[in-house]
């Protein structure tokens, strides 16, 4: 994500016009300006297609489904985006709530578990970041007692691995008695919401708008860019080339910001600070369960840098 | 389901061009092209209807509250489109949060109860997916126990059948004493959610757009077609032909897939994949769980095709 | 309700244009008619308002203000038609939830609190389908043992008089320790919830769209109708006539279909079909319990015609 | 609130039209009608701005852009007032669930507590609606045993006061083993929404539109009816003056019902029936827990007349 | 916050443009001033770019998806604004809630309990607030207990100190036996939403529209106004100046007005009185556990001027 409130709005710009996105959008209006420039030239010294006579009642009311059709693509990539940061959000809640309600349940001299609890509530942010960006690397996952950590690679789904930690061990305080019934139903809706959570981040990841519409709305600029030159290359001339490259710079680039948006989990240049997140629950959790955290960890919890990943 | 995310746009079009939307939509377009032409021999030819002068403002107001309509009508089938995605996604989590608090709170030797529960919670998914494409076919369930297979004949409604299974033998082992007040109290609400999960699905496929609006759309659009090629046959001489086909595409086609989409839950190229997210949840309850499951289940539970059912 | 899906589109037209709705508006375009025609054949004859010569942009901004405003409408009557069927939706899932819970938590034996359950549970749609069509005919309802249908003659709000015997009994099971103290919690949003729907019922009921805003509209649509065919009398001649109707039918069609959808439990074409989906949670909590329901009131919540209320 | 449904609609129209809002639209279109009248005589008998030539493209595109804002506008007035409807229709189901698990659980003898409870549940909309209406007034208040109202004097928030009423009455229930565990618990969230409506509608009072976008909508109309007159003035002639008070009409009015709809809890005509629900919830309440209730509170109850308060 | 609502609307104008905002505003107002003079001059004195013909279909269309874009933002940014009020409407109901259920449960003899109460409450919405405006003073906090003040400064994070020693108090009333099993179960919901609304406060704030969204928007106001003088200067001349100022004025003010509200937690014109909203809490409160609160302080928390912080 690029952190632009306070900060050089410049730097910002720059760096977001050397990510992927920027780049391909690039290359689509390279092809865009091409075309253009054979239709003027051909338009003004060889033939006329009377195509400029459209109505504008016609190409007007066109144009106007096209734009809603944008802001339908726009608003729907959005609420993907915020839904995601919402999960996100409700994570740092719950895994700050799991860690107040142990240190308040928990016996003060009960060191061993309140660092089981820091360790591996502060796991699972870590291993869903790595679920959800392909990976099942766990090294960024604390160690939790002897034998645990070998204990995840028996799960195919590391999220559902940590969580099941959390619950054999809270399950057992509970057998043992450490645990009230009323303390028990309180504990359970925090460790459910974990893999809610977990569930949102897949679902938003793995269904996208529908093929249909996202095929619908990329022919339909496709048409609208073919045929505009035609429709103003009477009255701008030359003039005909920069135009018709700004509006596809406009509609072109507003679907392919709706395209990133809308998949909020990876390392691109508008999704979310998945690590920084997770540092900062790590910071929060140990520092609510009075658990020592080396000084540079929580320095990785601050945004202070342009881009955070 | 058609996935399209980094798979070749091309063949995804393809696919998407086979299917019988696309098939209707193009019988559509036929009848489109046929009227127009004669619309415009005639007009060119021999009369002057004299509705090529008709006010811009007029025909521009029209066409504005018709772009509002369909997307009115886009939005309210993406809207279910999404419901179905999401209680399918609420499915996979409480499926998942049933096999991890049961694999915590049931004793660790209690093989057959673990084995009830991996397949049953497992066979809820393949009821409700059966039960929303019209079948009773139980032949992808899973056995449970002796006798209790039989049990779901006796059951019109399997997904309540299902449901049922899951609510007697946890009531059992609750009367039995293996699962606590606080257990049985946390517990309620993982095996509500179920048939809260067919509710949503059932009332989503049994109430489409109400006729009315239906109706009105597919007239506006009618007469907003039939009215198009006297308006700009002067402008446009004979490309009106393939003007009005083009927007016609647009203005059908939209409509079309909105039509699709708002029922998820059949086997049309954008409906959703049920048969992979019923495989994925089997996969991860046994994988909860700790209950044998041979490799080619597990596989069919990726999305490694270009079309998903 | 129009079932549509799948059935002849023709019948349903048929079925829809004989509807009151469909008259209402007939009635308005007749109206209309009349007055375009003395419009159009006094401007073409005898005398000149000028009001031709509207510039495009001011009559333009006002059609899309109306435009919006009938979207806005459209919106506003299909969220409370949408809210309706999904609180009649959480009913069905409830009333199965209640009957699968009682059905484990009941002993085997106890047949008479089974059928207590069956037919006080499938009472509650049947008394509050009444009640929001002001009937106070209990006929549908099944008597539930000696004395309680005269139970219901007390009270003057019946889904309220049947969600009472249905806490009165619980509580009575709880005292008599037929019920465990988590069964009684877990059973507590079960009951509670049938009120709310219920409530949100009969808030969707009493509360229509502001006055403000419904007068406003019409006064809109009625002033755009007005002093449209002076704007377009020149260009179309005698064919403002049907330009103008048509348009009518376009704009006053859609605030009736809004003013039809927005109270969707009376008995009207586009209503929600209440007796059916009353029927339907009637079989299936039977079947959940296991008690017998006669054949014919199994057919009866099929959804086989083509108009089902 | 104007009961519109099945009633006369010209008397309807008449009661609106005498309301302090309506009052004040008129002010304001005298206003314009003046300033029009001015500029449409110079216009048309000394000077010329040029800017009837104004494009039509451009205010085109200023007009578009104030629609939206005013559906903005209207949609967030919408919200809030439908938000407030929503919450004082749970305040309606809260109550009558409260009343009927009291009905369910005190003992058939205890004539006292029903009593109790009769009262002081249909004291809480009063001294909501009266604390809505900024007054301090606690006549409407039933008295709940002696020394009790005195209470509620204590208490500077008299909702609170009731509530408080309720729970300390509900405890001591509670702690002399009247309500058992599982009731305590079921009880808890019916008592904690009371006090949640409250919030709801004292945020919804407290919190209009941000200033920033009610000064912007205001200047942004201002501006456009200033303008307006001379873009249309060589068209329409002396029509300018109709034209122009009408769009003004439209313009001001919109934005004028939204101010008004925002904050639905005062005596305004569109306002809601804050009385006419109390008496309700107070009928409904004593109805369900069997207490008597003059005749002539039921009537007050009922929505007989074309505006309720 | 502005109150405006039976105010003087004149003095709340006047300290609204006193605003950074609005300076801010007005020096791009002056830089539009001097560009749009100098294309003006040199349009009508030296050279001729023929944009002026632009056709107005094709203007129009990109005015109509910038007014989209604009509505887009708006509609995000109040989404935001809204949602903060909603945690802190959330917030007071949610202490008020606490406060009556301690009033209750708790003996009427335990002074100390109930002073830790009533104090430790009212402290929270003041933690947060210094948390969310990134100040870390605890001046306005009330020490709680001998030592319990020191306890806040091991924390980082205020908020979490605040509830953490909520927490800890109630636990061990819970240990010692004043509060039940289901009184603990009932508080837990309370004690959790005090973290929920800080962790809703936190996303609002770190969270603001995605980069992309932010600088297109930018970008596509700033291409509007460079090209607005060219293709309005031969119809207005010299009145080419004010109209493109106004029409930057209306444009570059939506935006800024956004961008504004979408992070209201500050103490800028429009954002929410943060100030009052923890005084009003600690008010009601204490009025709740009838602790001596000072007169001056209950002033405070009246919303008795026209800026409130």
């Amino acid at each position: 994500m690029i952190i632009y409130k306070n900060k050089g709005l410049l730097q910002s710009i720059w760096h977001f016009h050397t990510g992927p996105t920027a780049k391909a959008l690039m290359g689509r209006l390279v092809v865009v300006a091409i075309y253009v420039t054979i239709v003027t030239v051909a338009e003004m010294h060889y033939t006329d297609l009377r195509l400029k006579d459209t109505p504008s009642s016609f190409l007007g009311a066109m144009g106007i489904l096209l734009s809603l059709l944008l802001i339908f693509r726009t608003n729907t990539a959005y609420d993907r985006f915020y839904e995601g940061r919402q999960a996100w959000g409700v994570l740092v809640n719950n895994c700050r709530n799991l860690a107040i309600y142990f240190n308040a349940v928990l016996p003060e001299g009960d060191a061993r578990s309140r660092e089981f609890y820091a360790k591996a509530i502060a796991n699972f942010p870590f291993a869903l970041k790595n679920h959800l960006r392909d990976s099942n690397n766990t090294a960024e996952l604390d160690i939790v007692e002897e034998g645990e950590r070998r204990d995840l690679s028996h799960f195919d789904h590391k999220p559902a691995g940590v969580s099941n930690q959390l619950w054999v061990k809270t399950e057992n305080l509970y057998r043992e008695g450490h645990i009230s019934e009323s303390q028990h139903i309180n504990l359970n809706q925090y460790l459910t919401t974990l893999m809610d959570v977990c569930g949102v981040c897949e679902r938003i990841k793995s269904t996208p708008i529908p093929f249909s519409y996202m095929l619908f709305i990329k022919l339909f600029i496709m048409l609208y860019v073919t045929l505009l030159p035609f429709t103003v290359v009477t009255a701008f001339g030359y003039l005909t080339i920069p135009a018709v490259v700004l509006t596809s710079y406009i509609l072109v680039g507003l679907e392919m910001i709706g395209e990133e948006i809308e998949e909020p989990f990876g390392l691109e240049r508008n999704d979310l600070p998945l690590n920084q997140l997770s540092q900062l629950i790590r910071v929060n959790v140990h520092d609510i369960l009075q658990i020592y955290l080396p000084h540079v960890e929580k320095q990785a919890a601050k945004p202070g840098f342009t881009i955070v990943t």
